[in-house]
């Protein structure tokens, strides 16, 4: 077993979405483990009750601090990682994130639910992560994205075929077009130079429509470039070609 | 039934995700119906493929154009909506487009895989919304949190006491700490303030931890503010007293 995952929630039946495609394989390979924990099952509530009124009033249900405390507790003994709470308050989650964190081998997402969680559980927490900046109706839909994105760069995930080495985001950049059989497809063809053969143009064509497709679409990104002198040629003689 | 969403997969099971908690809760109340289409189903290839090697060479493998076109025709002839394809050169998915989003009647999600669709698919795409500067092993990854956000905020999807004016970017801040009963938790108390019953002086001690909290942990936020002259007041006071 290489990477253990536990998962802290009140609905352990969404984590059934990691039984398929890729996440899926992995689990059945055994490299890697994502273990659920129901925080209802740790309450000392007769009524397994684990949400109250917030004091001081105002809307919504806060979960309570004891069955999460104790289900932390009881998950840390067989887990070292650190304890990642997923909530508005933390550094959102982007690919360097997610790099980082597939090389740990034990970590452990806690899940809330409701308006929130009682704030004396942070001091439980080591690090708080955001999916963005929008509001989901648990951290479970926050969990589920980031634990996929971490587990696909742990080695052995992706099969060799599915290499993560010229994808969005990998060089800072969006990836360039892609296309596949047939060669006309609705009236609509495949660029010419990709039917070529020619290696070192598709190596240019393709650089020069990630860096084109990067400034358009995403010039916050195309800020962070630094362009070689190729990349400005490439770009420059793009333009007066065709768009992609 | 009020509104109708269409999602375009590869992996339906994943989308029992929403049959849980407050969407769950949703759809069987039909607030909202959210309908699985397999993108495998309208191959035309006898082997049920709906993949192939990418034109100019590179690694993975490209979604053909043929499935998915044929699979948003069949959609788009009960469903008025927008073809949305989650997919990296999109605006990042936010509050503002959840909102917006909440307002349709009607909505189609494309979830593609592998390593990209064919690029001939754009065509039949109207907009493409990313969930952030991360890569996914496929778009149901960001199509879960994407359409439980636009979900939520559906008139009636929410309960009265799931209220969402006071959470969370709601009015651009991280909402102030929650607390619930115990008073006395493991030797950590409430704020006293909290439990004072003076509602004028619970909001603004609301007002202040929501200021400095967003000042303190998201300064991209906080510089968006304009403060008013009790906000900045209040702050002031709340650095002279306590930490959150």
């Amino acid at each position: 077993m290489d990477v253990k995952i536990d998962i802290l929630t009140l609905f352990p039946e969404m984590f059934d979405v990691f039984n398929y495609s890729i996440i899926g394989r992995a689990l059945k390979n055994n490299i890697l483990t994502i273990n659920t924990f129901n925080i209802r099952d740790f309450t000392e509530d007769k009524h397994r009750k684990v949400d109250d009124y917030p004091y001081g009033g105002g809307a919504g249900m806060i979960m309570s601090a004891q069955p999460i405390v104790d289900c932390i507790k009881k998950v840390k003994a067989n887990n070292s990682g650190n304890v990642i709470y997923l909530g508005p308050r933390g550094k959102t989650f982007d690919q360097s994130t997610a790099k980082r964190l597939s090389k740990e081998k034990e970590l452990i997402f806690l899940c809330g639910h409701y308006e929130g969680i009682d704030e004396r559980v942070y001091k439980y927490i080591d690090m708080e992560i955001s999916i963005g900046d929008f509001v989901v109706t648990g951290g479970e839909m926050a969990c589920i994205p980031i634990v996929d994105s971490i587990c696909r760069m742990i080695p052995n995930v992706l099969s060799s075929s599915e290499s993560y080495t010229e994808e969005s985001f990998y060089n800072g950049l969006l990836e360039y077009p892609q296309y596949t059989r047939p060669e006309y497809f609705r009236g609509d063809g495949v660029p010419e130079i990709l039917l070529s053969g020619h290696h070192e143009n598709i190596r240019k064509w393709k650089r020069a429509k990630s860096l084109v497709m990067t400034r358009d679409k995403r010039p916050d990104l195309f800020e962070k470039i630094s362009l070689s002198e190729e990349d400005k040629e490439l770009m420059e003689s793009c333009e007066k070609n065709d768009k992609y």
